[in-house]
C-alpha cells in the first residue's frame, strides 16, 4: 500500500478488506467513499458499528443476535413454541423471516460441521438444541417437530444427519426442508443433483 | 428487511449497502460477519472508522485525504515541486504512488467534469489547481510540467481538455498519460479503440 494515504487510512482499508464481499481492491474503494461521504456515511457507519458493539448480544435460547435476551422472536409469545427451525447462522434466519413461511421459533448452530475445517459438535450450538427440545418437552411446551433449514451442501447434509440422530426421538418429528426446481428456475441452467431430486420427490400436477 | 434483526442491526446493513461493491445482499453477509468477528473485526472497524473521521482532513495544497495538512506527500522536500500530477481522486492517487513511477506533487479534483450528472468546473478543484500554478511560477519553485492522469473515459477526456484549456501556456506544458496495450494484455480482450490508440503511438520495438 502507498505509504502516503497515512496509517489511519491504512489501517481502515485492511478492516474493510476482512468483510465478505470485499478485496484489496473494493476496500480501497469503499475507504475512498467514506472519505468522501463523511457526513452522511463516514460517521453514521463508525456510529452504527459502535452501537451494534455495544448494543447487539446473541440470544441464550437460539443464539440469534439482537439487542434483547431472549431476542424478540423467542419472547413473541404468538409464534408457535412446538416448531423449531434450524438454521446456520443469523442470515439463513433473516431470509426465513422474509419469505414469512414460518411462524415457530429457530435455532442458530452457528456453522456446520466440516472435518476440512475442524469443526465437531462441540464447536457448534448443538448440545444447546438438544437440551432445549428436552427440556421443553419434559415441561411442557413440547416440541412436536424440527425443521432442518440447512444448505443442501455436503457440510449441510452431515449436519442435518448428526442433528435428526441427535434430537429425534418418538414425540419429536425432524423434517427438512423440500428439494426441487427454485422459483423461476429453468431446467437448463440447474444442476443434476436438484433436476434428480426434483425427478424423485415430483409431485401429482 | 425482516423485523426480527433489530433496529440496530438494519441500520447497520442500510448504511454497508451504501459503501461501493456491497449491496443489500452482500451488506446483509458484511453485517452477519462482523457481528460473529465481534471482537477482531466489529469493534476495530468502529474505532478506525470514528478515528479516521476525527483526524483525516482534506489537503489545503493537493485535496488529497491525510491526518496532516499539508499532506505527507505536499511537506516532502525531496519531491519535485515543478511537476503536478492531475488526479480524479485519491484512489488513482494511491495507485500512481504504488508504481513508483512519479516523483512529483499532485492535485486532487475530486471528480470529472459530467454535463449527464450535472458536475461543473465550479465543483471540482479546478480553480484551485490554476491558482496553485500561478501562485508558484510567479513566487518561484515554478511549474514546469502537469501530467494529466485522468481517465480514459469521455468523462475523464473532457475534463482533460478542459483542464488543459485552462492552464496551459508558455511557461507550463501540459501532458496525458500514454494510451496503449496494458502489461500482460492479451490482443484478443482489448477493446478496439485501445488497440487503435496503440497502433497509432507505435514505436520502434
Amino acid at each position: 500500500m502507498a505509504a502516503s494515504a497515512g496509517p489511519e487510512i491504512e489501517r481502515l482499508i485492511s478492516l474493510l478488506a476482512k468483510l465478505p464481499g470485499l478485496g484489496p481492491r473494493s476496500a480501497r474503494r469503499a475507504a475512498l467513499a467514506l472519505l468522501k461521504r463523511r457526513e452522511q456515511l463516514l460517521v453514521p457507519l463508525a456510529a452504527s458499528l459502535a452501537e451494534t458493539a455495544e448494543k447487539v448480544v446473541s440470544c441464550s435460547v437460539c443464539g440469534a443476535p439482537d439487542t434483547r435476551d431472549p431476542c424478540a422472536i423467542c419472547s413473541d409469545g404468538s409464534r408457535d413454541n412446538g416448531l423449531i427451525c434450524v438454521v446456520e447462522e443469523a442470515g439463513a434466519l433473516w431470509a426465513m423471516e422474509r419469505s414469512g413461511a414460518f411462524r415457530g421459533k429457530y435455532h442458530v448452530l452457528g456453522g456446520l460441521l466440516s472435518a476440512l475445517d475442524g469443526v465437531g459438535p462441540e464447536h457448534l450450538r448443538i448440545a444447546e438444541l438438544v437440551g432445549r427440545v428436552r427440556h421443553q418437552n419434559e415441561g411442557g411446551g413440547a416440541v412436536r417437530e424440527v425443521v432442518l433449514a440447512l444448505p443442501a451442501t455436503v457440510d449441510g447434509q452431515t449436519t442435518a444427519h448428526y442433528v435428526a440422530e441427535r434430537i429425534s426421538g418418538p414425540d419429536v418429528q425432524v423434517t427438512s426442508l423440500a428439494r426441487g426446481v427454485p422459483v423461476g428456475g429453468e431446467l437448463d441452467w440447474l444442476d443434476d443433483g436438484t433436476i434428480v431430486q426434483a425427478m424423485r420427490a415430483r409431485r401429482p400436477a
